[in-house]
């Protein structure tokens, strides 16, 4: 059954005594030097440090009390299995993370520090999905994938939802960044299916040494399969067949940003508007800093997607 | 004349249509690891970066015609230097900034930005004071210092008047940097002086290695001099005569905190608020982890003073 805004109403519903409405959050001196108005959704101040715990929440609150008693399980390098981890202990289910030996200490401790059990394994998808598997098959938990599944996608584009409604007047385009394409799809439902929103432009931004969701976007074939290495950790994931559908139907472009200037955006997020987001979320304004004339004069929104990241290991 | 809530209560009146109204920010996770209610105000949202706007808006929008034709005038290594130059702009004012030649091109440019004129000086005291002088002298522009000025006393304890509006119940205690006193001196009138929070205990925080405040709240006797090193860079000024003369009288106490615990305060503030704040808005918390146990149970507000700081130069 495809996904609509009612889905995606009703997940807010559902979320919203547990989740943070975070703020939109603007700057005069970014709105001279790029000649737009930029209004930022600063999910950053998210619960657990990111978008993800929306669509965690929304997932886990989503279960019924005989499914919720076998358990929760994902697999996760980062911020999906804090979320779960988070949204899981709310409902006092037992929530099992499954990932890769070689995920920064910091992630481990963060998915432990809300109560789940980590399970390590190899650092490769065939290894971390064999993994849930066999755990699914001897608890009988449930998997909640990190983007690939309909009540994560309607979590993430309550982000969307929030933010057209908190700026209240017409804006010209939405940036997400683009991973596994949860926050972009269920975002891209949102803008297309909101009164006053039909014709706002729906932008994924995406790194350009993780470009599985543009290739695919362009080429209208998915690309199943990619092991990305870029600074946007929380961009490694490929492209879920759910969130490619409802891209490559409702989303206007795919654009792609370098490293270098994912990290100048990232400085720039961080010292003009002194916050702190992660690289994943620095990539949509990194789109624009490289060919800003295209987005001269707009009105544009830009979901930052979290704050999660190794103060002792900056990019620069 | 002496300072009341009245004139502090004007000061905002005549800035808020300049200023931001910064929110407040509460973590679940600081709570639960110092055991107290924190409240942040977050004055590193504020315009120029710091609390600095208030007091340099309020100024220059006290002033007549006749005095803004002349211009005005300070010295300061830091943030009050940007803060004047931005107020200065609003009123077409001509403004110069005495800065030791010293100073981090970082603050330098910030200056310039404004649309200030920079003079440099060598970096001492008598120097600044000298070459303010003499160019008072030279063009009859007005003095605005950074901190021994009423008006800019009453333009920084707006900081705490919207604290207690915005906070909305009684709290225990109001905590803040203290360096010139401009900040310190402003929040205690107005916390002594509010219905429901006069028995509210306002703290000055301080860093050790820049403890004139200390030793003259502590002896009665001012410090007259001194050029202290510390990480907290907006805190090397020295306490002013109005100053001591409100913090001696209003203050609490004033509690001093090592640079190493002020470092691991602002990495702390960073990582779990996820906002940038410069070192010497962290004194505060600093002083609070060396003595947690004095805090416990508390509804403790600080403000946060701002967030300029050079992120390629990081004490970690």
């Amino acid at each position: 059954m495809k996904l609509t805004i009612e889905d995606i109403q009703q997940a807010h519903e559902r979320i919203v005594p547990y989740i943070h409405c975070t703020p939109i959050l603007q700057s005069a001196q970014l709105n001279k030097i790029f000649g737009c108005e930029l209004s930022f959704k600063a999910d950053n101040f998210q619960k657990v440090g990111a978008f993800k715990a929306r669509g965690a929440c929304n997932a886990v609150f989503s279960m019924d009390q005989d499914s919720l008693s076998k358990g929760v399980v994902t697999h996760s390098s980062g911020n999906h299995g804090a979320a779960l981890a988070w949204a899981a202990a709310m409902r006092q289910t037992p929530c099992t993370v499954v990932m890769p030996d070689n995920a920064p200490q910091a992630k481990k401790d963060a998915v432990i520090s809300y109560g789940a059990t980590v399970v390590y394994c190899e650092p490769t998808m065939a290894a971390r999905e064999a993994t849930v598997t066999n755990l699914i098959t001897q608890s009988g938990a449930s998997l909640v994938h990190a983007y690939d599944d309909n009540r994560i996608i309607a979590g993430q584009g309550t982000a969307a939802l929030e933010t057209l409604s908190q700026i209240g007047q017409p804006i010209d385009m939405l940036m997400a960044p683009v991973g596994g394409g949860g926050l972009l799809g269920g975002s891209a439902l949102v803008v297309k299916q909101s009164k006053g929103s039909e014709s706002t432009l729906v932008i994924g931004a995406e790194p350009e040494m993780a470009n599985d969701a543009w290739q695919g976007y362009k080429s209208g074939v998915r690309v199943a399969k990619s092991a990305p290495n870029t600074i946007a950790d929380g961009l490694r994931a490929t492209l879920g067949v759910r969130n490619f559908e409802i891209i490559t139907e409702q989303v206007d472009d795919i654009l792609l940003a370098s490293e270098a200037r994912i990290v100048e955006a990232m400085k720039l997020i961080w010292s003009r508007l002194k916050i702190i987001v992660e690289p994943s979320a620095a990539v949509p304004l990194a789109v624009i800093m490289d060919q800003p004339e295209d987005f001269h004069g707009k009105r544009i929104a830009i979901i930052l997607s979290g704050g999660n990241l190794d103060l002792d290991d900056l990019p620069w």
